[in-house]
């Protein structure tokens, strides 16, 4: 799964100059569409009274006073931050400003897609700024509405569910995809080695360093949960020698995947199946699922260890790839109502629910996350540049329903309100398990000395 | 801490041929001394029945049917295995027979110490035999009655329990460490970043390995909690010119300690307190505890998080060094009262209510489980060749109680039934985190390369 915006919300704004951020003033001109119609709608609307600015004060005070400012209907401006703040959030109208009340995740989110909020300063900047506030407030508290809706989303992912939320997300349209991800399409944390990588480089940089942390050997035999389109799979097989089945429920993605597995002749090597993980049958050395398991839902932690545990060979290496967090916490309700139903990030504990009541040995667990919020960067800025196309395709509301997911996942990650783990693993009784963690380095090398001497 | 004899218990036994394990047959002459006492005893044993031979089957069968054969004291030869065991028990009497009913692990060790069993084969493969079996088989069940003294000891890691329990093992002289530890006693998990090196080059290459991957500076400042006979704490001041206060409760390891930090010149740099981690006060650049969540109890780890979190300064980086295994278990009851009272090792969820309390990013999570069986042959192997020096200071049962521990500990360490987690952390909302972790291996570069090439 690619990221999501996060319940969690800063005390100190990074520099405006990553793509993405605009300078303070700018936004609001140059990526955000002012819409006329709520323009219009400030002049009906009464002046904000007393107890609307009170409302506003202590919805902060809740989020841990962060570093913004908030613009009323009326030009009020109602800020609870220490210091001058270099951000804020333009309410346009009184209703907006209640039904944040009620659950301000899900109606900021819906707000700013509809155009009756409006960001100044960067929309990164803007919610970096509240998600660095997570570590001074119980988010649970203030974002209850969120738990609430999160805990209802979580029971579905049955087989069924499961398939409708992943083509909510993932059956939109290819050519959409094209636009703003690499070339091979891969929709997860890039891994760049060098940090001056581009985001096609470093999407290669990851499948091998996936690649190698399973330990793949030429003939080995390779089982992909969550597939995407494809790009991992295809990779294994040209590079590594390997035969890969490829599990995906999400139709677009693999009848693109099948496409380029025709046209690069790698069709022989590399099954692409329709199927939910649950239905993985036959034995493999290797298991890898990057991104997947953000959809799987914590309830079925344990069913997917079994799954890995059933289709494991004895000496056979595993590798998940995940978004997490620091520690259990659900996803904002916006995120998992209007991008990723279903979607659960698990703490490093909910995790080992996968692999403990397997008795798997854990051998290594690797956190990159800043290497996501670069990914979202990268993202976020071809998304911006081909917004032409974009609007050829979808709607305003849509556009900026992108955005501002793309942005607050850039904050996240950023933030540290979201982690990204690899964890490499294998059955409790193999033996066979590398010596060093040395051999995921070859290339690396210069890269390493340069950090040594600065 | 070092490591423990594993509650337990395999199917495919190894060459015998790894420092520690005799060959079939000549441990009982070469290492185990006869006892001349439970050998006469042999002659006053009645026969065994029927349902002395049928109870020692149904223990076999209840460890998971090891390959091993266990002889009674009147030859009767009993074995559950599959195939035919290499490595064999001779119970000289009836007595301790049934007294491994009501709990097999602590009265194994006993008897072992007592000599009224002996093992041919090798100590080692014979552990091993049974702890490979311990994925085949529900340990608390066979070992309930150690899972009730380990639940009853863990109660007992109060500040003055903890004295006790630490005094117990690590306070009976430092003359007797010396004989078998490397030149510097580094009493925990050795890092052979190439498998030929020394012992000694190996707990150099793991106190490096440390000091990396908690990013170690000219003029940090570092606290480390449980430092043992102080080889880390002088390390770090000698070579990563950092200032160290180290804190440990054995007084018999401080003395020592001291006196190298005089000797050395290092007394300015490096502080060593006697004082138990619940007190240690200040704000440091680094926490690092190599070998001390063993002793610290599970109950207590929230506690634990919550003094890291409160010392270390918001950049502050923090390394955990411990035994552990793949799902939460406890230790048998052999090794939590007679080698490490109050001893816990922990699954990752368990070690994870250290860090998710106080929202602690986990960067990195490292298994050289195998490192630590390699330690363990080397210490092993200077044990054995300095016997005569050990007899001098201990009686028999000593010394084959510490020759079962170090044996024990090589089969769980090789059969995977411990793990030795290495877990680097930080504050969740530090960003000054290293980018990969490439830097970690600058010395083993031609080691992976020739990794590669085979």
């Amino acid at each position: 799964m690619n990221p999501t915006k996060s319940e969690a919300t800063p005390k100190h704004a990074p520099p405006g100059n990553q793509p993405g951020d605009q300078p303070p003033g700018r936004e609001s001109q140059a990526v955000l569409p002012v819409r006329s119609s709520s323009s219009d709608s400030l002049s009906t609307q009464s002046k904000s009274t007393a107890f609307d600015r009170w409302l506003m004060r202590t919805m902060l005070k809740q989020a841990g006073n962060p570093e913004i400012e908030v613009v009323l209907w009326d030009k009020s401006v109602i800020s609870t931050s220490p210091v001058s703040p270099r951000t804020r959030a333009v309410i346009h109208n009184r209703s907006t400003l209640y039904k944040m009340l009620i659950d301000p995740s899900l109606y900021f989110g819906d707000a700013y897609s509809e155009g009756l909020i409006e960001v100044e300063g960067g929309l990164v900047n803007f919610h970096e700024a509240i998600d660095r506030c997570t570590h001074a407030v119980d988010t649970k508290h203030f974002y209850r509405d969120g738990l609430r809706s999160s805990l209802a989303w979580l029971k579905r992912n049955t087989i069924d569910a499961a398939r409708s939320n992943i083509h909510h997300h993932y059956d939109i349209g290819n050519d959409f995809y094209q636009l703003w991800l690499d070339e091979q399409l891969a929709y997860t944390c890039a891994y760049f080695a060098d940090p001056e990588m581009t985001l096609e480089e470093a999407q290669i940089a990851k499948m091998d360093h996936v690649c190698r942390k399973v330990g793949l050997k030429t003939g080995d035999t390779v089982v992909e949960a969550g597939c995407g389109w494809g790009a991992l799979a295809l990779h294994m097989a040209r590079y590594y020698g390997v035969k890969v089945r490829a599990f995906n429920i999400s139709r677009e993605q693999l009848s693109y995947a099948r496409d380029r597995a025709r046209q690069e002749g790698l069709s022989q090597q590399v099954e692409f199946v329709e199927d939910d993980w649950r239905n993985i049958t036959g034995t493999y050395d290797a298991f890898v699922s990057v991104g997947m398991l953000e959809h799987v839902g914590l309830k079925n932690y344990r069913r997917l260890g079994e799954v890995i545990s059933g289709c494991l060979s004895p000496q056979g290496r595993g590798l998940i790839h995940s978004i997490g967090c620091n520690s259990p916490r659900t996803l904002d309700s916006w995120t998992t109502r209007r991008i990723f139903p279903g979607a659960h990030v698990p703490s490093l504990s909910e995790m080992m629910q996968i692999f403990e009541p397997q008795k798997f040995s854990v051998l290594d667990v690797e956190n990159i996350r800043l290497h996501y919020a670069m990914t979202l960067e990268h993202w976020l800025q071809r998304y911006e540049q081909n917004l032409d196309q974009v609007r050829e395709m979808f709607d305003e509301n849509f556009i900026r329903t992108w955005r501002l997911y793309l942005s607050a996942s850039i904050a996240a990650f950023r933030s540290g309100s979201l982690q990204l783990f690899q964890v490499a693993f294998t059955k409790g009784d193999n033996h066979e398990i590398p010596w060093t963690r040395a051999a995921l380095y070859p290339e690396e090398r210069r890269q390493s000395r340069r950090g040594e001497q600065t």
